[in-house]
């Protein structure tokens, strides 16, 4: 077997059908057989839209592919990679390099930096595993070890494929499936029965659901545990989403400071706190503005389970959800009920101008069991904590690295990934300038995002911190982008009934992407970015 | 004085004007004193924009300075900087960082990666000198190092300025303009004579002249040996319009076999080629194709002089080519006349389909003393070498490290660096839907660069190479971008004389940007791209 035909074969055990990328001569040929195989390979505008469309992919499927040229693709995808890496979505980045013969004497070849391991010296900072495949005897496990790598860190991992080794005979037989060594057993039995005996003598427990619920594929876990314990929960900002907003035990998105009085007060006045798979970020905590007792709190993480200030190491933690959950007597008490946020009906009011945080409140009314919302970090985000979202996997943004330009990529990836699904991003005006233009993809393949783009006349995240000049960027046309790239539907709108008939027109054309502007005023924000705005002031 | 202004004024001492950038919050204190400052800050839309801008902006100016956020924005300017490494071009990278105090205990702060190093470690492969300014008492020293490393080097440099240092106390006075040591001075009348004796001999003498030629600001130096030596010259790709075209002695641009074959004789067939400041690159070369034989070549580089095969390091390139000028008897004897590639008078046939060549045969008519061309890598670059140049500075490409999406940027970086120039970027279709949208940022300067977007449906320099579906693209309505924006000119053509026509409207809008998409067909290429694919064919 051929290293090109191993390496596609391992990604299509993976279980991906496509790949996201930009050819260019030193993955040329590569570039082809990929073309020629059973995976689907999608080009985007710039490598930068590939990477991102790839991350949203990874989040959905598990399992997401960028290929590039070297340098001057790879290295385009050095910010999209460390967003992967930052936010554990499990992408396989895939160079072409100049071929190994080639590197001899080292030559000036174009797209070379420093030497011929710059680009691999970058990936490191930012993957889980590389693998230069310049030896056709190791490919094979080099591919294998790469792959193996993404799948137990949900982190990126980088191939380079010198062009010469694209139709090198791989050495060793596919050993992708084999069964990984399992780990030492720890046993748990003292964390069990603390966290047993705080639950059962909490008064006024609340469950934090964390984005790693996600990446380690416990949502199923988390629902059984939800169902026996019946204590209330909330997610953080990164796990919005993680199991359905509709789930009756569902309290809201807490998020420090930056989470209204009742869930905050639900989450802060708890005596028993149970986190699992929560990253405790500044912005997910408002800035730090969490504010839990550790005597009442339990954290559950991949790799750490600590009680009451006790750490215990090592424990796998879907194996000790599940220990919990069955050693749970079952809910036999009436929990205490929690105040829940009520989503209000929304009526536009004629001729009234849109702002934030009602633009949010009729996108309530619009969301549907099939609608995948895409935050574009900012106020896209902090305005999205008050959407609820139907079922689980309904909510991406990228809202820790936090990476502006994601969004409209991160549609198109979503729509790949989950095609009976429809996309929705909300974007900035000032993201959107980045990468909006990745729409194209969209009319080319014939997919229909929904495109809000919110245009507040520039940087309105940061008005509210520091505001100038440097806020404000080249008003556009927005809607005539569609005509631009030849295909689908685009709306300019600033009063509330515009907004709705814009919606429903999007709702209804399923075969070509829909752009919203929505002109809101450039004061204004949604209610959790002045929250947030109050704290990020004191610190710059 | 406090960190922002000893910044702010080593900035300012190299005489640069302008700073190219975005903003986002862990630098935005540092951006606002910026735009306060005599320094004109530019937005782009996209980070990769402001890197490419800058780029450009350092070829001319001599140094160039991108400002932007930490992580989301520092990682997407890898690929530019990888570039300005590459190609010489001395840029300074500022980028915000959380505060010092901030870091304390490793926390989740948004934007990071692996840890508060990543993004240093990811320049250290791509700059010559990097500085975290994490010491006020150190910080005007490290200023000064990484700013002098950029000029010595006349690579990029990189500063990190943590968000709690900007108004922090800068220790030591400002040093910049301090003497650098001077360096031991190596005796060079050893090669100095050699290359006399060669040089008197000569019977059919040759001058390669090379980019460093500019980065290191010998064109007057050059000019003076052309001048008192007499012989012929030609320049390599990279070096094109390292001086004036028009050149009395000036033969044409040599690539190897890319050459026409009057140009390739003239080098090849001489018997004392005098190679000064040339990166022989792969694309330089036609892949490798230059056939000049050792012992006839000298070749004068910045830190290495080689006369027929012996090495002299450590010489300074311009001390000593000054050195042979100084020694050379002058030009006695009438040297042979060289045939030079001459231009003929473009006369548009009716109703005819314009092609490549006749593109930039109708192009030579219309480049003015004014006009500085931006040639995208690809076509747009290999078709230009039959374009003749009228004052140096005239032409500038990434004929090295080839990063596609660099034309449009570029064209805004050229325009503030020598705002009486006009530029005219020759760009494909398929790099204008990576970084075209920064048209938008010359709509908002009111700034008029020209770009030709090259239209022949997707990644046309691959086609001959090895064509597919990969190399389509989704057709866009270029010429409605300037509606988009918000300002400027949009023209289609297909036909000679509408391209001579939309041209001539280009030359007269003096006050916004034009766009002319020019729609040439999907297998038309320039004879030099001809030529290097037959090469390229036979190594993918």
């Amino acid at each position: 077997m051929e290293i090109y035909e191993y390496l596609i074969k391992a990604i299509q055990d993976t279980g991906t059908r496509h790949v996201f990328g930009i050819q260019g001569d030193y993955v040329l040929n590569f570039y082809n057989q990929l073309c020629r195989s059973k995976l689907k390979v999608i080009n985007t505008c710039d490598e930068q839209g590939a990477g991102f469309a790839a991350d949203a992919y990874a989040r959905l499927t598990g399992f997401g592919v960028v290929c590039v040229t070297y340098g001057v693709g790879g290295l385009k995808l050095a910010n999209t990679t460390a967003q992967a890496f930052a936010e554990l979505s499990p992408v396989l980045v895939i160079s072409g390099a100049p071929g190994v013969s080639e590197r001899k004497g080292n030559p000036l070849l174009h797209h070379k930096v420093r030497s011929f391991k710059t680009q691999l010296n970058v990936f490191r900072e930012m993957t889980s595993a590389q693998a230069v495949l310049d030896n056709p005897d190791k490919a094979a496990s080099e591919i294998d070890r790469v792959i193996r790598a993404i799948h137990e860190t949900k982190r990126p991992g980088y191939i380079e494929l010198p062009r010469d080794m694209v139709h090198a005979e791989a050495g060793l037989p596919h050993a992708y499936k084999e069964e990984l060594p399992s780990k030492d057993k720890v046993s748990f039995d003292e964390p069990l029965n603390r966290i047993l005996a705080k639950m059962v003598s909490a008064k006024r427990p609340m469950i934090i659901a964390g984005v790693e619920i996600h990446r380690f594929n416990m949502q199923l876990c988390l629902l059984k545990f939800l169902k026996r314990c019946g204590f209330p929960f909330v997610t953080g900002i990164l796990g919005k989403s993680v199991v359905s907003e509709n789930h009756p035990q569902f309290v809201g998105v807490y998020a420090g400071a930056m989470s209204p009085d009742d869930i905050r007060q639900a989450v802060e006045n708890s005596d028993c706190v149970i986190s699992i798979g929560d990253m405790i970020t500044d912005l997910s905590t408002g800035i730090f503005t969490q504010c839990i007792k550790p005597e009442n709190s339990i954290i559950i993480m991949p790799d750490n389970i600590s009680v009451e200030g006790s750490d215990y190491r090592g424990i796998d933690m879907k194996e000790f959800l599940k220990a919990v959950t069955a050693a749970l007597p079952g809910p036999e008490r009436p929990m205490q009920p929690i105040g829940r946020h009520i989503l209000k009906p929304f009526i536009p009011k004629k001729g009234r101008r849109i702002t934030m945080d009602r633009l949010i409140e009729c996108l309530n009314t619009f969301l549907s069991d099939d609608t995948t919302v895409i935050a574009e970090p900012g106020d896209p985000l902090f305005g999205s904590l008050d959407l609820r979202v139907h079922a689980s996997k309904e909510f991406i943004s990228c809202g820790y690295y936090a990476s502006l330009g994601f969004a409209v990529p991160a549609a198109i990836g979503v729509q790949f990934a989950l095609p009976n699904r429809r996309p929705l991003a909300l974007v900035g005006d000032g993201s959107f300038q980045m990468t909006g233009m990745e729409l194209s993809v969209a009319a080319r393949y014939k997919l229909s995002p929904i495109v809000i783009v919110l245009n507040n006349g520039g940087y309105g995240t940061f008005r509210p911190v520091l505001d100038g000049d440097f806020n404000d960027i080249q008003p556009w046309r927005y809607a005539e982008i569609v005509d631009v790239i030849g295909s689908g539907k685009g709306y300019t709108v600033s009063k509330e009934e515009e907004f709705v008939s814009a919606l429903k027109a999007a709702g209804k054309n399923k075969s070509s992407p829909t752009l919203i502007e929505v002109r809101i005023k450039k004061c204004d924000c949604s209610r959790r970015l002045k929250m947030l705005a109050e704290r990020l002031k004191k610190r710059i």
